[in-house]
């Protein structure tokens, strides 16, 4: 008899499988049927309040790159950071900000940012009553 | 002195220069500023009233995928077609449909499609009055 705890994993393709095609439903509240809620990061990090749900990348997808969807709490923010590996972003719920270099940029639904190479930056909800929800597509294979 | 045409190229990033960091707006109507409106595909095919963006892709960017917004006016339709190469697909405005393989699946906003390699595929706006948009992400190398 196989038992089942809070921890479960998330049903999945079998190791080794390739992904079949599929159509994942958005749901009222900006959840995709299926999909769990993560932690933002392993690692420790001046951030906060902050999810994140895998849209395409965590199912043997054969793809190069990893859909994401982050969700910022009211007055959250994400760490303040620079990497090699740029990170592309379109805003799908609520408003909020960017900060690109020096420069802070507000975002509502649609807009797009490239963030390049080595850029300082960071994403906050400077809402006090709305999530800001956007999509951040990184590829697999990180730059160093 | 320059010329200019109405058939000019979008400006953009010079040859050889790595993008910067940028904001790229949406706008009403689904328009993104600065982004010009393409066709569907250079091929010719049994393919009806689709328009394609490229929000990330044409402009030395340095990533491994490409980010497009197509859009598909009412009883418009793509191609129905299979390739290696995947699809992934997130729906902005309006509804529609996906046929994969032998079956046709509803779609609105905020679902999710994964097209697997070689599954026969064709997306659809089966509405009289709105236009149906989604993104559509790929690899920049697609497999053959």
């Amino acid at each position: 008899m196989t038992t089942c705890n809070s921890s479960c994993a998330p049903l999945s393709q079998p190791a080794g499988a390739e992904a079949l095609s599929r159509v994942t439903r958005w749901q009222p509240g900006f959840q995709w049927q299926g999909v769990p809620v993560l932690e933002y990061q392993r690692t420790e990090g001046n951030w906060c309040g902050i999810s994140r749900r895998m849209l395409i990348g965590d199912n043997a997808e054969a793809t190069g790159f990893h859909v994401r969807y982050f969700e910022i709490a009211p007055d959250g923010y994400s760490a303040h950071e620079e990497h090699a590996h740029v990170h592309t972003v379109l805003v799908l719920r609520g408003r909020g900000q960017v900060q690109l270099g020096e420069t802070v940029h507000e975002l509502n639904f649609g807009d797009v940012v490239y963030v390049a190479p080595h850029e300082w930056h960071q994403f906050r909800n400077t809402s006090a009553a709305e999530p800001f929800g956007f999509l951040c597509i990184v590829d697999v294979k990180k730059a160093p």
